[in-house]
């Protein structure tokens, strides 16, 4: 989760909003990263699990990411959790809560339906300093646009 | 969205499960389309829509598409109704409806939950010949696994 954190530090660095992601496989073996790049990219698409799962699985080979787990800085929005299901990611740790569009429990907890895929959830893990990061940013970011 | 229909053929031609879709701009120009390629990318987020918005975003340089319609030829699954939400594209318009992985209506409508965006959704459209592509490949694949 520090590796997640840093992530989202260089996401900050580069005006994204704040938000890292690592993927482990099995063995505990980090085989995907990503960070917020939706400014970058401008595409809406370009969250962090998103730029983590595709590279999970151009490492592994497969979409199939069975006993992988994704650590993320945020609760995953609707999209993102709907990516952890496709990709049978076996447990999702992540950091913040997200009030406005977490759909692991906040908004709504998406895995409670009947989409076919139920990951272990272990979310508040590091809350603290992952939503610190993401203070510090829009802190400065309103600090600049008064 | 009989250009999403040939899009999804086109995608079972290449032994992908076949949905087809396209985006519109305001005017009704087509800015992006795309088809299913999970298989060829190994990818579980390289579905329809994803590629869809993808080339939208582009075609734009944003990721906002306010003012879009996306037409796709199955019911989105979360992953993509959470894109929807996320590139705020104004209407939906899909064919067949998705009593597994649908996230607009089947399963569940994310669209009544409170992500701060809610597209215009016309559900149904064209719904026989849109399922018929997808029942055609289905059977096609259950014949040569016997």
């Amino acid at each position: 989760m520090h590796k997640a954190a840093e992530l989202a530090r260089s996401a900050a660095a580069r005006n994204e909003v704040p938000v890292g992601c690592v993927i482990t496989d099995k063995d505990g073996n980090i085989i995907g990263e990503g960070s917020n790049r939706c400014e970058e990219l401008r595409s809406a698409l370009a969250h962090a699990e998103a730029e983590a799962i595709k590279k999970a699985s151009e490492a592994l080979g497969t979409w199939h990411l069975e006993g992988c787990t994704l650590y993320v800085t945020l609760e995953p929005c609707p999209m993102c959790a709907g990516a952890i299901i496709n990709s049978r990611i076996s447990t999702l740790v992540y950091g913040a809560k997200d009030n406005n569009k977490g759909a692991c429990g906040s908004v709504l907890n998406i895995f409670e339906e009947r989409f076919g895929h139920r990951p272990a959830v272990y979310g508040g893990i590091c809350a603290e300093e992952c939503s610190g990061i993401l203070s510090e940013f829009f802190k400065n970011v309103r600090g600049l646009s008064i």
